[in-house]
This record gives structure tokens, C-alpha cells and sequence, in this order.
């Protein structure tokens, strides 16, 4: 072995697993430290997860919203990135099994690994509810959204034409009244003048929450403000109600059926399945409890954090999964590995809690930070700029902030795209309803809701 | 019948499949006459094909250039767009049968049914060179390009590694051209600072052409001029050679074997199988020749118009497949079927010859227009206010231009992304090739080709 080698072979190897804000961030506090880093992921991309109901309501491409993983670090020469899939965490062995056979002996690990949907046990609503948490979630829902405008405009019955134009949305929390948002925006100001046949502009939007207000985790007059804003934009907003069943043709919520061909899912998450192999119990949203300094109880050199820590602040309160906790954890983590190869003691995590914020549209928004509440057009300017000011890749923020103020001038959506063959069209045959006569096919000019004009 | 229906049944319904160049004008032609048209895509956008190897190149989103066809159209009020795919004509009836089962009854049709890739009767090489012809194709290209160089990154074998970094484009023309040059680029000039093992700019770019010479419709000196730049860019230019097989490993030239992981189809197209419902005998290549007026012999009520038209110019040859011919005859159809309608003669279709252009790499482009040639930086010029100026609109054109300087100064690349679940990345395991040691991998530091900084 050649002095080099083995010099690199005793320079500890740091084993990041996940490119979101928690991982990034790990990674970037270690730039210049006297350590190997492999970031594993299995999406070559960096998402600015924040934005992605963006690229959902076809506002925003995806490529405005994320970046090769591998491009972001490209300067940190200490850093690896790997492209796969992180199997199983062996923390006797300090190794990390990859799902194509290969593994990764790691000195430290940190856990990143983010969150997924959770259906609380209705996994088979999945299907028919997609949930928003990768650009591949993104573009499956600006899919079934566009197509069912189109297949609207197509559907010579008027009972289906109405279960096409209802979009429902379960869960309050800021993804489900930013989404719930949008979709009423692009019925009613985006796409009407688009179509002939159908007026979208009677498109019923339902954003149904289980707690008693939307946006829960904020203060109550927010909340109302949000409400206020959500019902001037033509939503319902349905709160104190659960929904029961979700099936192809609809919503059941309680007693009450909603017939819906579009159904999105913004209710619950869980921690990555690869939380299950670290050997510790985790809480039953599948998170990681860990301890005061973000490692695992019994694994000081295996860290846990973003989404899938269980980390709790000076109150005792969980911290939420939200994108500066991910980021201010990452940061501690890659501070703490190196206090430890210093051998000085590690020091606790302490949250600074930023506030939260969602849009509603259009120029508003409501967003608390400490006693601080402001709601409406100043509250969608620093959410604006605090979003733009993150977007990490300048590139990006130019060309995100061009679209939103062409879209915000015109109402227009740059990224209204159906990809994929759309088998869709071919529903009626799907849903076993026989054709009608040819000539029943367009409808009628008279059985139009729309007048020409 | 109430009195406006009965005149909406009176007045003649144009049917038009296809939202390309060719149907996107011949409906615009006919904007204020006293007709319905319905038009029929199976996409719902309207894509600028000449950009289409910028998306598959990573430096352009599928926003970009491509636009919904009901958007395009929205001011023009007796245009219905319809997402649904047309499945057969029936000629006699005058009747278009759409794939749901649904069938739309015409009084003229124009047939804008556009190409598909042709693999000279080789139809299982579609698997492993995909072609280029949507968007769809353009972001599987990207993914297969992206993976290739990800895949290398981590494969500990050198001789995968060589293959995964080889990269094969079928075809000399255009497409070919263009491919071929962004490529070279990426390997040499985006990419390699964003790797760690693998020397991205050793990777090789192939281009093989049947014929003597790259673009094969251009004058010579163009394609010398061609030629050379990509020579200077790296590429390896294989004229006069045929291909006689591809597999997942490579591609056999005859009695070459060339391996390679990552292979492209730009040679032979061929038209959309609706032609083949038209009950007119095609030429060789699936298309339809059409009378010197763009109808069908024995039916002037259908029209068939850009690629899939077999149409000769003056001296009897046929006219190319190209935009700006696609363009020239939606619109000649579009003022045919308005003569008709007045009871006026049909005009026969004179092409206007706007030359060929093809760019190769950043800054460097071919361009023969009548007899003026061009080549070099000016031609380059040429295409890029060419292209931006016929991108329909604004948004896109502002979009692109921006994206283009960005990338220019930067030589950067915006978009990329690679979508989907990258499955392939267990490729190993797949190729059943058992995974070494654990401690062979990573490769160690000695085993990379590229020096360390």
C-alpha cells in the first residue's frame, strides 16, 4: 500500500445518507475537515422541497426546483456522491448495505433519509391519492389535474363532467392549503378561456382537515386568515372531519360521499423504512427518537436528522419536519462529528425556531414567527423572498423568480404539460361505458355550460 | 332544433389530427372562416421539435418548448381542442374513429398525423437506441445519458466503466449532429468537475452515418465544416458505415464491435401508422403522396400536411420533412379548404426553400440557404435568432434565450434531472455480475483515473 492510500485509509469515512437539507448541509459543515465523505441517494437531485406544489400546479418545471446532488458539492473535494439505494443500516459491522449488494463501511453515519406518505394504515388509497413528496409525486399529480380538465372537456356526461371538476385535497398543514390554493387559482384564472365545452371556473376545490382549523401548527388567527383567504378563492374548506374511504370515484368523509376523480393526499408522513434497521424503537410515525446531540442512544458515531429525528426542543415538543430544522440539524450533526474527532464533548441540539409560513394563492399568505403574525400580500413578499433567497443554485433563483412574476402577471402556468402517453383518455372504455351514438358525440353546442362568445 | 344549433350543424365541420407545425397552422389559416374545427392530439401540447435534443441535452425543460395546444389556440374561438387519439379515417363515411371508441363526423379532414422512428425493419433495437421524436423520448435520453455517467462513477470495473462512458448516435443528420455535439460537450466541459473517479471528458461520442458524409442533404462544404467542429469537440465521425446490430452492450459497425451502454437513434423515420386507414397506397416510408393541391387522390376533402405527406416540389423532388415545409403546407391546406368553401380552384403547393441548419456545440453551426453557406460562430448566430424568434410564445422565447446565455457563460446545464425511480442503478445485480469484496468498493483511491485536487 502506497503512503497515500493508507493515508486516505486512516482518514475517517463519514457515511451521509440523503442529499435533502439535512444531508446537503451535514456535508457542507465538514468542507475542509480531515474526513472521506460518501453522500448516498438514490434521486441524483437536491430538491427544494418547499416549492414542489409548484411544479404540481404546473407552475414551475422541475429543473427550477432541484439540482444534481453531485453539482451542488463539486467544489467540496472531500465529498463522494454516490448514486443508490441505502438497504439496511448494520450498526455492529458500522457498515451500510446498498440494495445493489454493495455496502459502505462507515467511522460515522448520518441519517438522513428524509420522510415518506402515510396513509395511517390505508396504504390502498395510495393509488387514488398521491401524495407530494418527490418531483415524481409532483408530475403524477399536474398529470391527473390537467387530465382532468381535459377529460372534462371531452365527457359528454354531465354527472361525470362534475366528478372530474371536483379536486379534493385531505390535510390542512401548509402542503395541503398551498395545493388546495393553486388548484382553485387554475380553475378559475388559468385555464377557463382554454376550454369550450366545460366552465372550469365552477370547479369544486375541498381541502377537508381532521383538527378543528387548517394550518394547526399555527397561531388560530392565522389560521382564520388562511381560511378567509382560501373561501375568497372559491374552496371549501371542510374542518373537524376525517376522511373514512378513498376509492377511484371519490371521497367518502363520514356519512357524506363526495363524487372525485382527483384526490391528493397532504395528511400524513412517515420516517424512511431504513429508520427500521438502526435497531432502536422508533415512534409510531416511524421517526428515530434521538438523543439531546442528535446521534442514536448506544451509537455515538451513527447521527440522525431531518425529518426522520425525533428531536425535541427545551419544552419538550417534538421539533417539526419543516426545511430549517432539517437544515440547522445537519449543520449541528457535522459540528458534533467534528467536536468528536477533536475529542471534545459534544454539544445538544438547540432549535431555532423560524416560524412557518403558506401560501394561498396569489399574492397571499400568512406566516408566525415568535409573537410576530402577519397575514396577506406582506406575508406572500417574505415568503417570496425567503424562498427565493434559499433556492440554493443562482441559476435557479433568477429563473424561478422570472416565471412566478411572468405567472403572477398573466395567470399564466409555464408548465402545463401531460406527459406520458395519457392511456387516461381512453377512460370511458376503461370505466366499462358504452359509447353513445356517434352524432350524441361532440356534445351539442346547447349542452354546453359555456356560452359562445 | 333551436335556430342556433341548426346553424352550428350547417356550418362545415374541419376535423384536424395533429398539433404540430402543420395542424397548428392549417387551424390558424382558417381563423374567422365560417367553419367548426375540432382538433384532435394525443398530447396536449404543441412541442417545438427543432429544440427537442436541448431537453434530451439536459439544458432545456420540457416547459420550454412546448406549450398546451388548447392555450396556443384559446383566442381563437371555432377551434375545439381535443385530447383523444384517432384511431382510423373512414374515407367513405367521413368519419374520424377515435381509440375511446368515440368517432367525429367531418366534412373536410387534414391528416397532421406527423413520423415516427423508423429501425428499417429491426424493430427490437427500439429497446436499447431510442429515438427522438417527444418529449417523452427527449427525458428517457437524458435519464439513459445521466445514469451512464452516474453508473460509471460507482462501477469498480474498467472495462463497464469505458462502455458506460461510450456513447453511440445512429444517424448523421441533424438530430444526429446535434446529439453528437451536445454530448461532447457535456463529457468535456459540464460535467467533470462533478465526479470524483471516473475522467467524464474521456468518455466517447460516436457518430456513424450510412452515407459518405454527415448531413447528407447539405452541400458538401457544410458537411466538412461539420464535420471538423465535431472532430474538434472530440466526437468520433463513422461515415459510410452501417449499422448491423445493437444489444444492452453495444453496437456492432459490421465487423466492429463498438461496446456501448448508451446508444441513439437518429436515422430513418417513418409515418404514423394512421396513414395506413386512408386506403391509398403509401410510399415506402408509411407516408401518403398527395396531389400537388395536399389532397388525397379521389378525396379533396382530406388534406394531408407535413411529415407524413409525401409532397414534390417543381423538379419532383420530395419535399423534406422540416418544420418550415410543415408549416408552408398547414397553412396552403388551410387556404385550399377556403377556396373549396367559396367555390374556388384548389392552388397546387409551391415550396419555399429556407435552407438546413444544424448546430454543433456552443457557438458553432452549419447554415445553407439557397446558395449562400454558412458556417462557424455566424451560422451559430443564425440558428439562435431563427429558433427563438419561431418559439410561439413569449414566455418560452424569454425562458429559452435566458437559459441558453446562462448555459453559454456558465457552461452549465439546467436540467439535470434524472426522473423516475433510477432502477437501473442495480444494474450489477441485474447483469448478475456478483458484487466484490465489500472492501473493494469504493474503488480506492490509486484505482481512480483522475487525479486528486
Amino acid at each position: 500500500m502506497d503512503p497515500q492510500q493508507e493515508k486516505a485509509q486512516q482518514t475517517p469515512h463519514v457515511v451521509i445518507v440523503g442529499g435533502g437539507f439535512a444531508g446537503l448541509y451535514a456535508a457542507r459543515e465538514l468542507a475542509g475537515a480531515p474526513v472521506r465523505i460518501t453522500l448516498v441517494d438514490r434521486r441524483n437531485h437536491h430538491l427544494f422541497q418547499p416549492l414542489l406544489y409548484q411544479v404540481a400546479t404546473a407552475a414551475l418545471s422541475p429543473a427550477d426546483i432541484a439540482e444534481p446532488i453531485r453539482h451542488v458539492l463539486s467544489r467540496q473535494r472531500n465529498v463522494r456522491t454516490l448514486l443508490a439505494e441505502a438497504a439496511a443500516v448494520e450498526p455492529a459491522q458500522r457498515r451500510l448495505r446498498l440494495a445493489d449488494g454493495y455496502a459502505l463501511d462507515y467511522d460515522f453515519l448520518v441519517v438522513a433519509a428524509g420522510a415518506t406518505h402515510s396513509y395511517f394504515g390505508h396504504d390502498e388509497w395510495a393509488r387514488f391519492a398521491p401524495g407530494l413528496k418527490t418531483l415524481e409525486d409532483a408530475l403524477e399529480i399536474r398529470r391527473r389535474v390537467l387530465t382532468a380538465f381535459e377529460r372534462a372537456e371531452a365527457d359528454p356526461d354531465r354527472q361525470r363532467r362534475e366528478a372530474l371538476l371536483t379536486f379534493v385535497v385531505v390535510g390542512g398543514g401548509p402542503t395541503g392549503v398551498e395545493l388546495a390554493g393553486a388548484l382553485a387559482e387554475i380553475a378559475r384564472f388559468t385555464v377557463p378561456r382554454d376550454f369550450r365545452t366545460v366552465s372550469t371556473e365552477r370547479a369544486r376545490v375541498i381541502l377537508i382537515e381532521g383538527s378543528e382549523r387548517v394550518l394547526p401548527a399555527l397561531p388560530a388567527s392565522l389560521s382564520a386568515a388562511a381560511q378567509r383567504d382560501l373561501e375568497r378563492l372559491g374552496v371549501q374548506v371542510w374542518t373537524g372531519k376525517r376522511v373514512t374511504g378513498i376509492d377511484p370515484r371519490g371521497v367518502q368523509v363520514g356519512e357524506e360521499r363526495v363524487a372525485a376523480r382527483t384526490v391528493l393526499w397532504a395528511a400524513g408522513v412517515a420516517g424512511a423504512p431504513l429508520a427500521r434497521t438502526l435497531g432502536v424503537p422508533l415512534d409510531p410515525a416511524g421517526r428515530v427518537p434521538v438523543s439531546p446531540d442528535l446521534t442514536v442512544p448506544g451509537h455515538e458515531e451513527i447521527y440522525v436528522v431531518g425529518d426522520l429525528a425525533l428531536a425535541r426542543d427545551k419544552h419538550g415538543s417534538a421539533i417539526p419536519g419543516v426545511a430549517p430544522a432539517a437544515i440547522q440539524q445537519g449543520r449541528h450533526a457535522g459540528r458534533n462529528l467534528l467536536a468528536t474527532l477533536r475529542g471534545r464533548p459534544r454539544a445538544p441540539f438547540v432549535y431555532f425556531d423560524k416560524g412557518v409560513m403558506a401560501t394561498v394563492g396569489r399574492g397571499r399568505a400568512v406566516a408566525g414567527f415568535w409573537r410576530i403574525r402577519i397575514s396577506g400580500y406582506l406575508a406572500w413578499l417574505a415568503w417570496l423572498f425567503i424562498h427565493i433567497w434559499f433556492l440554493i443554485d443562482f441559476r435557479n433563483r433568477a429563473s424561478v423568480l422570472f416565471q412566478w412574476f411572468w405567472h403572477y402577471l398573466t395567470f399564466k402556468r409555464g408548465a402545463r404539460l401531460i406527459l406520458e402517453t395519457p392511456e387516461e383518455i381512453r377512460f370511458r372504455a376503461v370505466a366499462g361505458v358504452a359509447p353513445p351514438d356517434v352524432d350524441a358525440w361532440p356534445p351539442n353546442e346547447s349542452d354546453a355550460e359555456r356560452p359562445r362568445d
